[in-house]
């Protein structure tokens, strides 16, 4: 068995706004070595999230800032004294971590879907912990 | 350590509906012989997604579709040209991807939860990717 | 390789509330002897959630209970006789499981993050299952 670990940084350049690290996660993958086993991309903020989404067209990420917006809006009630409800919900409901397949060395996804990190509160800098374990 | 693989075929017959793959998940982990491991379910496509749901009223699913449509409504605002945003922002709500508990060969979930793949822009053919990784 | 297991016991005390399992998590990691490995953390309940959630202040847990009974309301439509749909709902939102690192014996994430199981519909006697897998 063969674990390799990397943490990824990935600097956030507005209050919101998703950030794809695709091609950042198959390198380390590569160098891994590892053929079959299990991807795990992982964040460690309360205001981040981890998905997987479509990577063809850009109007798509638009259009989930807006729409994330409306389905988790801020509320004069919220009473969390730093002010960022909002992005603690939005992080919640995507989540802050990802499992994938790794077959032959590869990460198994779909041809339109990318790994993406989802700031909700910046800009800041992050980091993305991935993980593979196998052999 | 072992891995076993297998790719689900699921033929969506609706625009939207849950369709549950536990049997089939179950027969994958007995053929793989692992007794001890993780499961991982994943969907490759960006307008479907992969939940652990209940399984014994199929009004659940009924409810659980007439919902997501109010929570995650479609919006003239939405800028992506294929006209399926409010499809993907189920996708990424739900998740595409579930990681679950191998153990004694069998799959550990509760009584009345099944494994779901759910189709938001069908009807489609569609995959799921199973993979068990352990001992 | 090597797999521990353990079986967490939840009582809940109101019809929804957010209870955090970090610490006992963190002991079942540190008995499993696992250095180097992939934990687990999953929700046999069709009506409860596992999430990974700011811990810092208390108010963040008010104002994500608040919340989600706004984005996610009950609704006089639904037809599942319990009558518990919301709770099935938030529970398919915020998801069954949650995967993440194990590193020299500890658990990856975040310094303002926690382990929660989320009760939508108590209060009730609830299981974790946690799983760690690895070397």
């Amino acid at each position: 068995m063969k674990v390799h670990k990397h943490m990824l940084k990935v600097s956030t350049q507005k209050e919101q706004n998703f950030y794809e690290i695709t091609d950042e996660v198959r390198q380390i993958v590569k160098e891994s070595g590892i053929k079959e086993g299990i991807l795990t991309v992982f964040s460690p903020h309360t205001t981040g999230a981890i998905i997987i989404n479509e990577n063809g067209d850009s109007d798509v990420i638009v259009d989930m800032i807006y729409a994330l917006d409306k389905a988790f809006p801020d509320d004069p009630n919220f009473k969390h004294m730093e002010g960022n409800s909002q992005a603690h919900l939005k992080s919640i409901n995507l989540g802050s971590t990802v499992s994938l397949i790794v077959s032959n060395n590869l990460v198994e996804i779909g041809i339109w879907q990318g790994i993406f990190f989802c700031e909700f509160d910046g800009p800041r800098d992050r980091t993305v912990n991935v993980h593979i374990m196998g052999e």
